[in-house]
């Protein structure tokens, strides 16, 4: 439906004019060209602060000093550009201001607004609340500097996300604790979202009694508020974690955890902000409302997750197909439109297109990946690297800016006190009687110092501040918003800042390498049987489909699919055939560290036994560490093991 | 100055309708959320057609087929996409139309309409053409996959032209045609841009004559034609030129002349739009108003020039006294920022930011390039490499697309006809008496061949577009835009897919290798005095400053400044005092090559004599078809000699 207004804005016109409308031409290209300047202006305060940010971050690298992250030192920064702006700098106040008054009932999209006989278009750029009409002109400046808050979900969050599940690879620790991640990723982020959001009404209900409250506040506002806070972030603690090299699977979990959990968040919000009772009262209970929101989430939920997974595998199966490894420009380039047109397309068909990503992510790594050029698993690591580290910093210094840029701040300190003490609650809620319930089937159990870790490392980040700033319009969300700012800056400094403290003071090893650690455990009975299905069907039938790596189809295919085995086997495959063990393996390029071992007795039988799943599993410990180096962590002091050699050979 | 309009639109307004506000706001997120889901939709065409075009252009290069470049590949799928969208998908009509009269004698650039007590804000999005308001919403559709034409200037040119610039490393042919590359790009250019608009001019008035002509066209809108349509193309035949190893004289002259007009152009045309005489009539001549217009294009130009080096400079000394190289992650990240900031800088002090970014590109290869860590150096080139391959495939295909979807054409085939004409004349009347001028001077001539084949490869490409595509308002510019567009499709497609005959026509050898040649000469008469003493200057003192490479200041200055030379050299150059050899040259990576050659006479004495000039050019030969088939070429059969090497590393 698209909806057009005409708004006739005229004076009487004569002939002479017309030179006056030349003049009023130059007029309009100056104001445009000004305001051009000022865009330019504005963003480059933005690449500043990141190059300032960076320079700091360099000098911490240097000194060795860990106790402030860069995301925390992004914000920093932000925070003082954003008094700068506020207190320091002023606009000389230059208005002209006309009032008219029109009649119409809707807002339309676009404006047509004929001016002395010349028309002008004009966008929808968002309401206004009413009490900022007057200020508009006062906060020019500061308006120029605030984004659309679409900004972060269409175009910062995408990289980020996107980045996480491509350094979610296939690592064998994700998939020893999947039953687990699974749990505190699902499971856990509605018991937090749910707990949460009864804890603030009962503090909205109790601000009520005491008359605090200056707006409406609703429950399905307090819902929405626990679900929006309940996204962990996963950058400051795992890069923390990662240079300290903390045990593997305590860094599974909570990479799985938080990476997933931003998912599951997003659609939670948008599921709940769906709930609509129908009748008089929209805040009301109501249980098919209840129920379509359900089916909502479900629905997004699965066709996200479909959508990511099968743009990975349609990606997979070119690179698969073609001989684009030939030409690595091309194929970085392919690899990057199709992973952008993820985004685009879950959009499109009204899925949410983070979650999108994130699959496709995943997808892209544990498929796509194995079929690309040596060169362009570089090249797209490292493309994905720099954008995740462009945007990642951009939010959080925006986010210190925003504190005093943004002109609806609500700060309440009952609901600021009410929301940390609900957050402290909510996480506590999710991880501790979760990992009781899991540790009851789980061999190695998680222990209670790993539990007290995981509690203390749901920092909120980049996710968080997107879903509040996407709609501030009400009191409601105004508020959340402020309170979720403030709720950042202090889990970001403080629990982000006290990582090392807190690990050494748990007694949480580190430092010894993550593959190290006395108890080398038999996965054979860790792993669920579902697991075991899923990886068998994965490994004999999946990865020689869509991968050049894996043993060829036509000695895991029973005999009587012998032709459609050959027909799907890359030739590639069926020429290593008799020197499997170098095709073989996940990642082409730790074959070597693989290889030896793979020799021994399951290449010609071509089925994974639990023996190579044990072995993989075992072995993986080696490479996670080799390639998490490089991949997981957005930088690094150790460089990545054949860097040396490269620059001896161009030396 | 900021300007706001306050229109009140209104309905009487009852308690009860609060709900109907409610009702309101679901509509409009609806309306919101639908131009979201459409915006996707329509990203997603576009990419889309770039994966097909990238495939295409695989199986091009897979079958060796060089008769149509990717860019031409690119306009044709533009060019069904759009005939696709204009004939087949009809939107059907569902507009709600109000209309509104008010006084007033601005347009403002944000317009504040109060709806029933809400207020909204509108932004401006720019003036349309009075005969097309009726057709606005018939439009819809088609208006949607048409971008901001400020969206090519500031979003998809910077990189390519960057690109261009940073790929036009220190090849010493360059430096050894400086002159006649500067010829042909400052004077040629102007000399180009008035030959065509004088004809143009022509042309004008003969339409009038047989009044053919259905609109104003000005003097001055003739020379803005003249301007735009002069800017070359570097990419197409240069892709071709590479991929065959033309001469690499012929090839410097070419790539040279084609990256620095653009800039010209770009300057040249903005100082004619400037061009406004006092007094009623704006489109006299007058002598003030020329003067004010050339002083404008020197302070522009030299302006943005000095800007970009300057960034350039600061990267390099920022890199060079930092350890960034350490953490390549946070070296890239810097380099990329400062380029990018390069850009803004001179849009918000009001140069020409594409400009800028060209020396900024040229300075970063020449010293920051450097001091980057080998890992960065690969990463900044690919990178780069990346976004100008997805820019460049962008901007082609939205040309094929615009043809069918752009609203406002007009051809005149009398127009059309003279336009192609003036365009043919306006290179010939640049290249020949050019090169008959520079041939006096020059030992070593330009050839007639070479002549001919540079008349045939001025293609018109990106920034012919982006110039014309910018303001599309009056007659003039619609009638501009369009003849612009066939001229750009004929010669991309013909010239471009024309090159090969072309070439062996013309008995230009190709095939045998840049470096090769019967003529190797002694450039010692060469080279002008004035580029040796740059060169000098530039080896001895602004290298050793500058970047890690060079010989030691201590060796370079006099006696005297002792301690400022200590001072200035960074401890690596004076470690490898006794070693010089190793980290002397231009470019890390090729240091073994010309180690081996740089070592006799010259290193202790550290000043560069011109038989080291000369050994550099003939060695230089060699490092260009190492370097060009990595950088200068978008995608290339051959892989870069030592990625081999990485490969076998990681087996």
């Amino acid at each position: 439906m698209s909806l057009c207004l005409f708004i006739t804005v005229c004076r009487a016109s004569s002939p002479q004019e017309e030179e006056d409308s030349a003049m009023q031409n130059i007029v309009t290209e100056k104001r445009a060209e000004e305001s051009h300047r000022q865009d330019s202006a504005d963003l480059l305060i933005f690449i500043l602060l990141l190059t300032l940010t960076i320079l700091t971050i360099w000098l911490f690298k240097h000194r060795r000093f860990r106790f402030l992250h860069e995301t925390g030192l992004a914000m920093i920064y932000g925070l003082i550009v954003g008094v700068i702006l506020r207190y320091a700098v002023h606009v000389p106040r230059d208005v002209g201001t006309a009032s008219m008054g029109c009649f119409v009932n809707i807002s339309p999209a676009t404006l047509l607004v004929n001016i002395s006989g010349k028309f002008y278009e004009y966008t929808l750029k968002g309401e206004i609340s009413a009490n900022l009409v007057n200020d508009v002109q006062d906060n020019e400046m500061l308006r120029k500097v605030t984004f659309d808050p679409e900004v972060f979900f269409n175009i910062l969050l995408p990289p980020i996300i996107f980045h996480a599940g491509y350094s979610l690879k296939r690592v064998q620790h994700f998939f020893r604790n999947m039953g687990s991640i699974l749990a505190y990723a699902f499971v856990g982020t509605v018991i937090s979202c749910f707990v949460i959001g009864l804890l603030m009404y009962g503090c909205v209900m109790l601000m009520k009694q005491f008359s605090q409250l200056g707006g409406d506040f609703f429950f399905t506002d307090c819902l929405f508020y626990g679900a929006i806070v309940s996204a962990t972030d996963p950058v400051t603690v795992l890069a923390i974690f990662h240079e300290l090299q903390v045990d593997a699977d305590m860094y599974a979990l909570l990479f799985g955890e938080s990476v997933l959990n931003d998912a599951v968040a997003v659609v939670l919000s948008s599921s709940i902000v769906a709930y609509q009772p129908q009748g008089d009262n929209s805040h009301t209970f109501e249980v098919m409302a209840l129920l379509k929101s359900f089916g909502m989430f479900l629905g997004v939920f699965s066709g996200s997750f479909s959508l990511g997974v099968a743009t990975g595998v349609v990606t997979a199966l070119i690179s698969f197909f073609t001989k684009l490894r030939d030409f690595q420009l091309l194929e970085t380039a392919l690899f990057f439109l199709m992973s952008w047109s993820t985004f685009l397309l879950a959009e499109a068909c009204g899925f949410t297109g983070v979650v999108a990503v994130l699959f496709c992510g995943i997808t892209q790594a544990h498929y796509t990946f194995n079929n690309l050029s040596p060169e362009s698993q570089d090249r797209t690591k490292q493309l994905f690297e720099l954008l995740n580290f462009l945007a990642e910093n951009f939010i959080f210094s925006y986010m210190g800016l925003t504190l005093f840029t943004f002109q609806n701040h609500i700060f309440n300190p009952m609901f600021i006190v009410g929301a940390f003490l609900a957050v402290f609650v909510g996480r506590a809620a999710n991880i501790y009687p979760l990992s009781f319930l899991l540790n009851l089937g789980r061999r190695y159990k998680i222990r209670s110092n790993f539990q007290h870790m995981m509690m203390f490392a749901g920092l909120r980040g980049a996710m968080t501040f997107a879903l509040s700033i996407r709609d501030t319009a009400t009191f409601a969300r105004q508020m959340m918003f402020s309170t979720n700012l403030l709720v950042v800056f202090f889990t970001v400094w403080v629990c982000g800042g006290g990582t090392t403290q807190m690990l050494s003071c748990q007694r949480i090893r580190y430092g010894m390498g993550l593959a190290d650690g006395s108890e080398r455990r038999s996965t054979k009975q860790e792993s669920a049987w579902l697991f075991r299905i899923w990886y068998n069907f994965d490994h004999n039938y999946l990865k020689p489909i869509l991968t050049h790596s894996g043993p060829p189809l036509t000695t895991t295919l029973p005999p009587c699919c012998g032709p459609v085995a050959r027909l799907l086997t890359s030739p590639q495959a069926i020429e290593v055939d008799g020197d499997i063990n170098l095709s073989y393996g996940d990642i082409t390029v730790s074959t070597d560290a693989m290889g030896a071992h793979t020799n021994s007795g399951r290449s010609f039988s071509g089925t994974a036994t639990s023996d190579d799943l044990d072995r993989e599993l075992a072995y993986g410990d080696h490479e996670l560490v080799m390639r998490g180096t490089r991949l997981v962590l957005p930088m690094d002091d150790s460089e990545p093991p054949f860097s040396d050699s490269i620059r001896n050979l161009r030396m």
